[in-house]
């Protein structure tokens, strides 16, 4: 039985996003998803929102995923929570070369490898930060998130 | 007709910003070169500074060039000012992921596409910010901007 | 009035090359397609079928379009058809760099400029070769290519 | 339970494959390593050589991994064997463009996902040809290749 | 005889710096370790300290190393010190890019070149942020830095 | 005393060769150029034409300056040569990776370092097989080559 763990920011989840956990689902047996509370990055959704959105969008799931905030070093959490492998999505290069730098570390400090999933090409320009910025800027971010996350950027920016 | 749209922020413009807008001019009918005028990244020159500047750099060819600062999605000023294509000048690989995600932002916004033109290999090295930073620490902008800039940076870090 | 030239194989036309074509015809007043017909490589399809292929595909836009196979320097043939600049389709980083040294080769050459276009996301995978290593190995080129083109791949491999 | 496919040539195979091929047992529940028997390019050693060599480096693995040998197209081959997903071994950026090229390809011809394992930054310079090469003119490959594989060099080219 | 100029941040320093620092001294006659005290980024170490590690981590090649913090213009510091080649080391792709354009940068300021020395594949993940992060974290950064920065880290973050 | 080792296969050298073997001499007290003979790739100047061509290039160089051509393993001739550092010119982001995997395999092999030296901008787009190819199309080579160079491609395409 394979366990995957999918870390990310998900401030917010974006169509992306939840593609990329859906191939986990269908190559591996069990998903943990874990969200990044970086402290010193301030975010637009809290944890606690933030799971809350992932716990819904993939409410029919709940068998095979889990969701949970985590701060400190991924390594640690990797072994707390039992995992086989990280899996990241990678939508271009130098995202590639970041991450291969982050693998080769966490490789270097817990033993533990990371596979890397490419984005559905249709999503390959989707990234949180762009999705803010279009919202803030009073834009449509219909098809590049989930209606859910739509609406909840609205009212953020409201 | 073709009309061309070329952002950025021009803060300053250098001898790099010059060659593209030239070359379009070349290539297209009209240029709309669009300053970005960013209220969350302080700037060194305002919008109007800027704007003063691109101005003058091209005071004989304002019957095909229309030079606006601006603010919101690049797209909504795109459409606003009936633009066929955006043009952006290319220096590097990573200028081009970069440049390719906002891109097909673009093109799902908006349906808008964007030419990318490679800089002349000459200024491939020149950024307005390692220009600001040779300036400030009290070295020769000659052969980096215009006359008219290095003047002005060296007034402003008097 | 602008003159676009569009170079390439087209050994076969591919649905990322049409699309290619289609976005230049909405930018530009008049497009050349320019088939290289290179001596050196063996092709699967000759000049002529490659060209009326084209034709074909492109039936609706033969006044403001053209299309020819040649062969000699590029540079040549852009100033013989008179175009204000070249335009290639662009799929990935290691593609822009080969591009860029050709572009920046035939400046040095000819003074003329290459405009670089990002293919569709959904076409990012498409190659002439890919699509006949496919088709080679018995497999399904539905959506790959134009109806007609998988046609002509069926039966060339039949 | 987790079937995943390591697709390569393996011509021969060297200590950078066997460190992939290992950790996808350590991730995966069973292994398919797939040998390309590319017809249209010579190889030094044949298929059946290529397995006889992998079944050997493997021989107490043979429970959860197989070993075949297969032409045509991957997808097929993939399908046939009922895999969740193609693992490939990633060395350097350039190899992750042609990958990522192939890997939406066959996502599109199958639905079927790809995964990629970075090298162990070790064997980040190995490659079959690279080995083949030093092999030839008389370099030692001890440390590149497993003993075994490094005796059939030295006789294949002795 | 050749004189070499290595600068950095180095902070702190790690053993992918040591590495590149001791290949310099088996290549070049000379070797000038300058630390850039970069006055608008705030450091873990100041200069003194940074200073004082990289001299006792070089105690014994001291007579054809020399080690100074500077601030300014890289290329005055060069001239100052009457050196023939800037190294850098790099560890990635994306590190090219930027230090390309600094050392085209340095060239049409001050003519001089800049070598580019790979850096240990070992030590291709590694980073002073990256050590700063794990250490911040509470993880282990034996193996990542020289025992003395390792016992300097966990004071500073105790 | 540094000595540096220029491997290229120099068919024909180009003007980006000869600014990298001269900016070589400008940091390096001693340069021994080394042209590949490789037996399988068929080459327009055999390896006394090129050595020929280069000695001429360079002949107010020569007692700094060794030109060579070998066969066999760089690291081979490297150590029969007694050089301290490989040095190769670097155009672009796709060479790094390959001459990347080159300097590591060398590392490996014989422990011998590469420093990689940044073309000249303005020659970024020269290699000599394009240069071959715009010769052998009737196209103007001048600019690109020595004007020796010139003289012999247009005598050996006449």
């Amino acid at each position: 039985m394979s366990r995957a763990l999918c870390p990310g920011s998900f401030d917010p989840p974006t169509n992306g996003h939840v593609d990329v956990i859906k191939r986990c689902l269908s190559i591996f047996d069990h998903v943990v998803v874990a969200i990044v509370a970086n402290p010193s990055k301030s975010s637009l959704f809290d944890s606690q929102e933030r799971t809350a959105m992932l716990e819904e969008l993939f409410k029919d799931d709940l068998d095979r995923l889990e969701i949970h905030a985590f701060s400190g070093l991924l390594v640690d959490f990797a072994r707390e929570r039992n995992v086989d492998v990280i899996v990241k999505g990678l939508r271009a290069v130098s995202d590639f070369e970041y991450e291969l730098q982050m693998a080769q570390m966490n490789e270097s400090l817990a033993g533990i490898n990371t596979l890397f999933l490419p984005t559905n090409p249709e999503y390959g320009y989707l990234s949180s930060s762009l999705v803010k910025e279009v919202a803030r800027m009073g834009g449509s971010v219909e098809g590049l998130v989930p209606p859910m996350v739509a609406a909840a950027l609205k009212e953020r920016y409201a």
